[in-house]
Formats: C-alpha cells, structure tokens, sequence
C-alpha cells in the first residue's frame, strides 16, 4: 500500500465553513480563529471571499479579513466573477479561488449560468490572474454526485479539469459536493486525475454528509492524492446543495494520518484550541468525532 | 481494484448494542426490533446473551427473545462462560458467540480472568460445543488498540486466531473495540488474518469512535472480508473500555456498500423502520447519518 508520506490540508473553514454559517460572526471573531488556525501549522487557507454581501453578507468583512491574516502562506480567497477578481486586485492577496460545478443544474443554481457560459467567463480571467503571477485554484464542485441530477459521469469532470489545466491553473480541488461519492468513486477518479494531469496540484474535497469522508481520504490517499480540503470543526455545507452538510472536519482527518503516520505538520491541541474559538459563536454545534473526545 | 460481490452483515444491535443501554428495555418491545430487523432482510444476528443479570439486567430476558425469535436464519447467543453455556444448552439456539480480549488489561478488566486463562476455559467449551454440532464464533476484542494498553500487536492477534481455529470455531470476528484503527491497520491485519486462516469465516468488527468506521469496512473490503458485524442504528459501545461508544450503524455500512454495488440482501428502508421501533426507548440519540438524512 503505496500512501503519501506527507499530507498538506488546505482549511477551508474561514471561507466555506463560515460562508454557510447561519450567524453573523464579527470580523474581530474571525481573525482570532484564523489566526489560532495558522498557529496550529496550517499553511494554506481559504480566507474568505469577494462575493455579493446581499446573497452572503457573512462575507461582506472580506478586505478587512485579508488585511489582517495575509501572510506568507497560501491564502486563498473566492472570487467567483470578474467583479470579486476587480476587487481582489485591489488586495494583496496573490492567491485565488475560482469555481464552477461540473453539473449544469448545480451551476444554474449557483451562479445563474450554464457550466461552458462560467468557463467562457473563466478561461480569460485565469489567463490574465496567471500573467499578472497569481496561483489559482480552481474548485470544481459536484463532481461526482449532483443533489438535482444524480450521478456526474467523471468524463464530464475530466474534461472540465482539462479545461482548466489548459487556462493554467496551479490546482484543481475536486469535490464530492454533496458527500455522496463512495471510496471506489473516489479512488478511480483521482486516479484518472492524477494521471491524466500529473503536472497540476490536485486536491479532493470530501463533505461527511453519509459518514463517507474519512474512507474517501483513504481511497484518495490510495490513488495518490497527497493534499485535501478540510474545515475545521467540520464547519460548512452548501445552501445551494440540499443535504450538502458538513465539511470533513480537519481534526478528523489530521488524526488519522498521524495514526497512519502521514506527517501533515498540524498540532492536534492547537487545532482543537482554534475550534473552541470560533464554537461559541456558530448557530450549530461542533459534530467532529475529536473535538468531541477531546474536549 | 478487486472487492467482493456480495457481503454478510452480522446484525449485533440487539445484543452488543442494548447490552449497553441504560434504559431497562421491555422484551416485547426487543422482540418487535429483531422482527423488523429481520423483515429487512438481516440474515446473521446476535440476539441476546447469557450474562449474569446483576452486571447486565438488559440481557435477564434471554431465554424468552430466544423462544421468541430463532428461526431459519442464523441467530447468535452469547455466552462467555461455563454458566452462559449450560443456559445456552437448555435452548433451541444452536450458534454461540464466545470472547475473549487480546490485551491481558482488557480481559481482565471484562471478564476478570487472563487472556491466557480464558482460553484454556475456552479450549475444551468449543470442543464440547462442535462435538454437539453448535455453529461457533469468537469474537476477539481489542484486536487493534486497548484502553488500557495503547496498540496491540497483530502477531498476538493471529496467535489468539490461531487457536482458536485450532479449537474449531467457525468464525474468527475480529474487534477494533475502541474504534481507534485506521485503515491502513485494518487493511494489514485482515490481510494476515484471511492469508493465515483461509478456512474460517473471518468478520470485521468496527466502532466509530473516530469517525474512521466506514474507512476500516473499505480497507477490509479491500483485504477480501466480505462479513462485518454492525448495529442498526450504531447502538452499542463497551461500558468496560471508555471511549468505546458507537458500533458502525448497519444502515451506514449497507448504504455505502449499496452504492458500491456491493449486495447485501438487505432493504434500507425496512432497516429504517426497525431503527424507528427502537428509538423512543433509548436513552440517547440516533446518531447515524443515513437514520438523520431518511427520517
């Protein structure tokens, strides 16, 4: 059994954990939690994002958001369109987080266009982000189940990726949107992945919706994929994705690869520490299996 | 990637699950669970055991499930000592579960006898039972962690299996009881165990503790186990190793082998009603997903 020896967690709690947080979480609470974030060793992060603050106002702090927690790690932040790209620019932030879902529904209901109108758009943003030297990151969501249309054959998500690659994205973070895929859906597909684009980062995106997630980072692990999306305290979910609840929680998965011996350079105390930061605040309860034994 | 077609669920629910329920559960409405959990296609089931109804008065009402519910199917009664046989003799049951820890510390501390002493207690209990056509399972506990002892070496694993084969038993259900393997281990060990004893039925026991059950049913998948014990609803956890709460929910496993494409015989549906008839007497939650995601 041929694993990884090394693991990099991308958090993506600050960003798709908080964007479905039902509260408004103040800017001050954010920054203490991504800062306890950091200070456990994460090294890269979804910050937040430059979306409508009408349709997320949970976002609506995101300059000051990357005004205080820039640093030289990889921090990410979403810009779903020109617009947030026009405001990124105006940031210091050199890393971007741009997505589209394989399935045509899923798109609609996203961001109002069909999947070939987003990557219309995407091609000649990327383009320009890569020449002005930025690292993008391109998520592509539902790509192997979709709540309104079922199953996403992986050709579709292949050639979306290849899409991708061809704009020249630094990453492709691929994800099981709704928490439905099973580990042998997920070892096949990063296999053809990590095969088809050896040269691109790849990273897969579980949500823990079926209890499937830590198996799928198995099967993942397993087809050679060494970097994974996780949300501290398994915060997130999509509100456009019914059922899409529940990010792997970053605890969990950190645990078990330092079981299974994968450094990922994450202190589980600190970890837990960042976790109870932000607890206080969330409209919902911590559900991770060791924040709950470890507290 | 070569998995099996087919998979044997051993239903432990009404006996390893509400052997450690607080609520004093009445025998007819245990009765109604077993039959709806049959309904639903389970085949192999622990129904109950004869344990001393001081430590456990959940299980004083053995005989009368027994008289009520054995039938065709194959129904396991456990019984872990002398006394617990001599019971078992005076039913119809004709499949027992026996156990054993294979850390000393959790032997101990569960049945106050040796490892080494419990199975010279055993040796000549299994003989006499497969003299007597009995169908025989040993269940091993701590298989991969102890409470008390931290990680337990696969080589006494295989041993403690070794004999008991050599005794004759018919199942080897091997435990990870505090929920604490990752699936790399779960991957090594039942690949030892199905190399070492290809003869005996072989069974993989998880809890999820940590969230890694599902994880560990794909690794044994992937080592050739097609038999796992689970509990509908995820009942159960051991009151004699801390932490140990949460078998795998039978409607989890089912789900994520149904998607698999892996048959189990069983309708989920059904499987979801016989959790609904036991619920409103539990003294705590329904926690598995496929039960929160379907009711």
């Amino acid at each position: 059994m041929n694993l990884p020896k090394e693991v990099t967690i991308i958090e993506v709690g600050p960003r798709d954990g908080l964007q479905n947080e039902k509260n408004l979480i103040s800017t001050e609470d954010k920054i203490a939690f991504i800062s306890k974030l950091k200070s456990s060793g994460i090294k890269e992060m979804e910050l937040t994002s430059f979306v409508s603050p009408k349709w997320v106002p949970q976002m609506k702090d995101a300059n000051d958001i990357i005004s205080a927690c820039l640093d030289d790690n990889r921090n990410f932040v979403l810009a779903p369109n020109r617009k947030g790209i026009d405001l990124l620019y105006q940031t210091d932030c050199k890393a971007v987080a741009v997505f589209v879902g394989v399935s045509e529904s899923f798109n609609k209901k996203n961001i109002n266009k069909s999947t070939k109108e987003s990557m219309e758009d995407l091609g000649p943003i990327i383009t320009e982000l890569k020449d002005k030297g930025y690292f993008v990151r391109a998520c592509i969501s539902t790509s192997f189940y979709c709540p309104f249309e079922g199953k996403v054959s992986s050709e579709d998500v292949v050639a979306l990726c290849s899409q991708f690659v061809q704009f020249g994205v630094d990453e492709l973070s691929v994800a099981d949107t709704i928490g439905m895929a099973t580990p042998q859906e997920a070892f096949f597909l990063f296999k053809s992945l990590k095969e088809a684009f050896p040269n691109t980062l790849l990273t897969a995106h579980f949500h823990d919706t079926r209890g499937m997630a830590l198996a799928n980072v198995f099967a993942a692990l397993q087809a050679g994929v060494d970097r994974f999306d996780t949300s501290a305290g398994g915060l997130g979910g999509c509100p456009f994705a019914p059922g899409a609840t529940g990010n792997v929680a970053t605890e969990d998965v950190v645990f078990m690869l330092a079981q299974m011996g994968i450094e990922t350079g994450i202190d589980l105390d600190k970890l837990v520490e960042a976790v109870k930061v932000i607890e206080p605040h969330l409209s919902r309860g911590i559900e991770s299996k060791y924040f709950g034994l470890n507290t």
